[in-house]
């Protein structure tokens, strides 16, 4: 078989390490773009990379990865519509799917090119290609989403192209669905994590605090920028949940605040219920 | 120097990890209270400590350590107030002090005993003898309270000991602030865990969740009957920290719901500063 290529647009953790990743555990050709020239000079140095990216070896991909936050992921397609491969699949590992599928999806379809979204659940608090590692996604859960730009062969190709590098379940989801979870499970995380530290008593708590301190505010060191861009194109499911967790702290609170410690007791044990089903 | 006796009553995680610490790391004679015997019996048969607790050898004590909730181990003390040795060394572990302090520093005082607070910034997820380990305080802060039924000469006895066991960092408090602190540092974060996991979407996490959600709700899993006690005895300043939370929750929410980009970056911005400053 022909030893197929790869591009990845953007070399930062995420497109950095899947760069590494592909390197070592597959035979891809891989190609690598960053704004930043010198990075991808160090990426190519170290063996990243095979080849920095140009308009013209962007034509020989036969898998275009879009590793930038989402609204510059969906430029880059609009800018460089004309120098894919015909058949070319387009993915890329933005933390939201709707707005990139909206934007993508009839674009690449016009175009003869597939599209199916894709989010690695892993990633670290720091950023940038030097912190990249080609283990970064094993046992890590990829979710991978389908469009009306994409066959069930592409998505086929596209799992088995992730399960090489590492990723030990691929889970098929809609966009709708993913931005819904992903409120829950990774965005609503930043928020209540950032949130937690604006208290007063942030100041004071070295010597007072312990392992489930650490745990609750780990992600309150965020990238701004991106966080920013995700969750304000987000909104709606996102709001829901922080909704739903005012909702609940403010019952735990007037069950403290009233002393009703039955109460208290039902909606503690409801939640340690919880985390034994469904943990 | 004469080896001193101590006293451990309640052989649970924490109470069962001091134990194993003091036969491990110094040479006091640990005598073990526990009101289900057969653990008291395992906790003997495995040497971690030296005898099963009576009210004879309870007078041969130099410190007692109280390992019990809060209100059960202030009526231990009032139930053996006359089995103490004079001049013993009361000290407890539970996750309060103002309200041990205020029911045991009169009674104390007016026996010719000595109460000093104490709060080991350590525990697991799962509670019980079983779960006990001798290193369970290894590198750990330890927060002292002393009272006006102590002299700077026993907190100083009650620092060392703490020292020997293996804690890095003694952090000497008062009642007030120790619950200010805890309130934030510890009871909050169980609350958010708790309530985080009431979201539906809690029911479908698996697959699309990573790190962020598993520390955000790993206390979640906890002790509901402690804890009841906990919060409501220490109800005003975690309700203000309950407050606080729901406050800076809903700038966020705001921030996001009315697309106000600006806002949102700062909040996230000021939260990783206060991480990176504070962290």
């Amino acid at each position: 078989m022909k030893q197929k290529t790869i591009a990845i647009v953007g070399l930062g953790l995420i497109g950095g390490s899947f760069a590494r990743a592909f390197k070592k555990y597959t035979d891809y050709i891989v190609i690598g773009f960053n704004r930043t020239r010198s990075t991808a000079e160090l990426a190519l140095e170290q063996g990243a990379i095979d080849a920095i990216g140009t308009e013209e070896n962007l034509k020989e991909a036969d898998v275009v990865l879009l590793s930038m936050y989402p609204k510059v992921s969906c430029d880059f397609v609009e800018q460089h519509i004309d120098c894919f491969k015909p058949g070319c699949i387009i993915t890329d590992d933005c933390g939201i799917k709707s707005y990139l599928v909206e934007r993508l999806t009839g674009l690449c379809k016009a175009h003869g090119l597939y599209y199916v979204g894709g989010h690695p659940m892993a990633g670290r608090e720091v950023s940038g290609y030097k912190a990249s590692s080609a283990d970064l996604y094993k046992g890590a859960s990829m979710l991978i989403v389908p469009t009306e730009a994409s066959t069930p062969d592409i998505v086929h190709e596209v799992k088995h192209m992730f399960a090489a590098i590492g990723f030990s379940q691929l889970v098929i989801t809609t966009p709708e669905h993913h931005d819904r979870m992903i409120a829950y499970t990774s965005q609503l995380c930043h928020i209540v994590s950032s949130a937690y530290i604006k208290s007063p008593s942030e100041m004071e708590h070295k010597g007072y605090s312990g392992g489930s301190y650490r745990d609750l505010t780990r992600v309150a060191y965020l990238n701004e920028t991106m966080w920013t861009e995700l969750f304000i194109e987000n909104k709606k499911p996102l709001v829901a949940e922080i909704d739903e967790m005012i909702r609940h702290l403010t019952e735990y609170r007037d069950a403290i605040d009233q002393e009703d410690a039955d109460t208290l007791f039902s909606l503690l044990r409801d939640g340690r219920l919880r985390k034994e089903q469904f943990g």
